[in-house]
């Protein structure tokens, strides 16, 4: 088995090019010279975004690895375009390997990160390897381009604004939940829709691109923190409260399930942690049906869970019979580890 | 002494942005959404490239840390905009700490990152944390523009083409190689310089914009790896060989007393691993009078060393009688640790 110390870093880069070549739409020149040159287009903006990937931190060899790590990253940053309405175009790979790592494994990252891209269109131009003797990494730095004034943001939700999420948020979160708590066996039948939330999700974008079409959206944010957390977002950036109808929250069986058996409520899991990489939204009510319209198009269908109201900073649950409490669960604090 | 772990990452990233405001020209949105909008200039090119340092390996505490940490970050990924002509504008960082950093620190670093790229017009428009166990590490994507068709390359020496480099390289690696070898002996007076450089390089911003408005420049790299690595690196790309004339080199006390106390030639010193961010070019005979001219307004004075040659990967020494020999030295490559 070839390894990196093996081959030197120009045949790693060599090989890594040659798994996934590098280049597409607006590449004037790709990797190889001292920076890479783009070519914008005329009347966009740029979108740029950079996400990390620590060992034993965002990834658990075992579970992900290779080629499925390789997307994952992608998506994680596919995902914050999608939050912006950007279309990808350029992503820049760096990268701390150790010197043992086999080469074959690197080949399958990089086809599985350059896949997720390319189905948006979108190809790594360039990127830098660096060895190191602990954890690896990875951090990758994605560009795309948006109609200038166009981007969705953060801030904008207004209150009677509809709380709109696409997916089963929570999914992700659950997984990995599943895969601490039983280890091999949370890989039955059950949790496979979870599981594959936390290991293989998808980035929104064309969701959000069919989305910006209607010009119905008042903000946006990726869900990779957790549902509060990034909703705690949405709301400061607005200046605005929220409140949460559970009851109107989609049916999920898997997610149910996996709550009984780690002995935490539904909520907590659709709450909590959890990086499921879907869009939470704010739309206005006039604009609620172009926006399920263009959704159900895309095969993604959105739900209304709740709507912005004008109390800044509380996230309140609300019951059918009106009755408010404070919303659970909270989002993901790097150094805190909470 | 707060540490990160104390302070959280949303406050983490809070400090940062107050200790240097991002934001700029072209910034059209800035740190604090999913991703950072800007505004490209109508008829430029994008140049971007990323860098990376790794504790142990890229900075030494006690010789490089804090504020000068942040700037040495910031001049390598400024270099390679400069080996490209281009105009640096916007940098998205991404960082793995550990969570007893102290946070007065992290904000001298963002002061040292920030000033560096204020110096050439850039500013930090984003970025990414995340907790590391062992070594921390940074990574640093820079954005430029350049007007389209006018970026330098690695390609494009010619036969007969002058060789020429800025400054006095294998000052840097000369340092670091003391420091190593002497530790706190290699403070005295006479190492000075050789210190500065490995300590607080000064990418060549100004200087390539300067010569880019000659037209002159047939190709042209960074010194990253070091002299004789880097110039392969030319070599291979434009399909040429060099001849260097090392009694054409700039005369230099501080390197030449570094070599006898480390037992080693001048020679190997200037022609092997060290990371410079001084530029190496190919201009062609007839347009060095403007360059040298450029250059001198420029207060960088240009040094020619060689020329390039039609024996494609030959590298070599040239010497007074006419007589050639393979040039030593050899880049740095990062896997093979050598």
């Amino acid at each position: 088995m070839t390894r990196l110390s093996d081959a030197g870093e120009f045949e790693v880069i060599r090989r890594m090019l040659a798994a996934a070549p590098a280049g597409g739409p607006g590449v004037v020149l790709g990797p190889g010279d001292d920076a890479a040159l783009l070519r914008p287009v005329p009347g966009e903006d740029l979108a740029v975004t950079t996400d990390a990937f620590v060992e034993g931190r965002h990834w658990r060899p075992g579970w992900i690895e290779g080629e499925a790590l390789g997307a994952r990253l992608a998506e994680a940053n596919l995902s914050d375009l999608a939050a912006m309405a950007a279309r990808p175009r350029w992503a820049l790979l760096s990268g701390g390997l150790r010197g043992d790592h086999p080469l074959a494994d690197l080949e399958s990252f990089q086809r599985g990160l350059a896949g997720a891209l390319a189905a948006h269109g979108a190809a790594v131009v360039g990127g830098n390897l660096t060895a190191v003797e602990g954890a690896e990494w990875w951090s990758l730095t994605l560009i795309g381009g948006v109609s200038e004034g166009r981007a969705f943001r953060r801030a904008g939700a207004r209150p009677g604004d509809a709380l709109v999420v696409s997916g089963r948020p929570g999914r992700a979160g659950a997984g990995l939940r599943l895969a601490i708590a039983l280890g091999e066996r949370a890989r039955e039948e059950a949790f496979a829709p979870l599981l594959a939330a936390w290991r293989a999700p998808r980035a929104r974008v064309s969701l959000a691109l069919a989305l910006a079409g209607t010009h119905a959206v008042g903000a946006a944010v990726d869900l990779s923190d957790g549902f509060a957390g990034d909703l705690a977002h949405l709301c400061e950036a607005g200046a605005v409260g929220a409140e949460v109808e559970l009851e109107r929250w989609p049916a999920d069986e898997a997610l149910t399930h996996a709550a009984g058996v780690l002995g935490v409520t539904a909520e907590a899991l659709r709450m909590g942690p959890s990086d499921d990489y879907e869009l939470l939204l704010a739309i206005a009510p006039a604009g609620l049906p172009a926006c399920m319209e263009a959704a159900g198009r895309e095969g993604l269908p959105l739900a209304v869970v709740g709507r912005f109201t004008d109390r800044p900073g509380a996230l309140e649950a609300l019951a059918p019979d009106g009755s408010r409490r404070p919303l659970g669960g909270a989002g993901w604090d790097h150094f805190a580890g909470r």
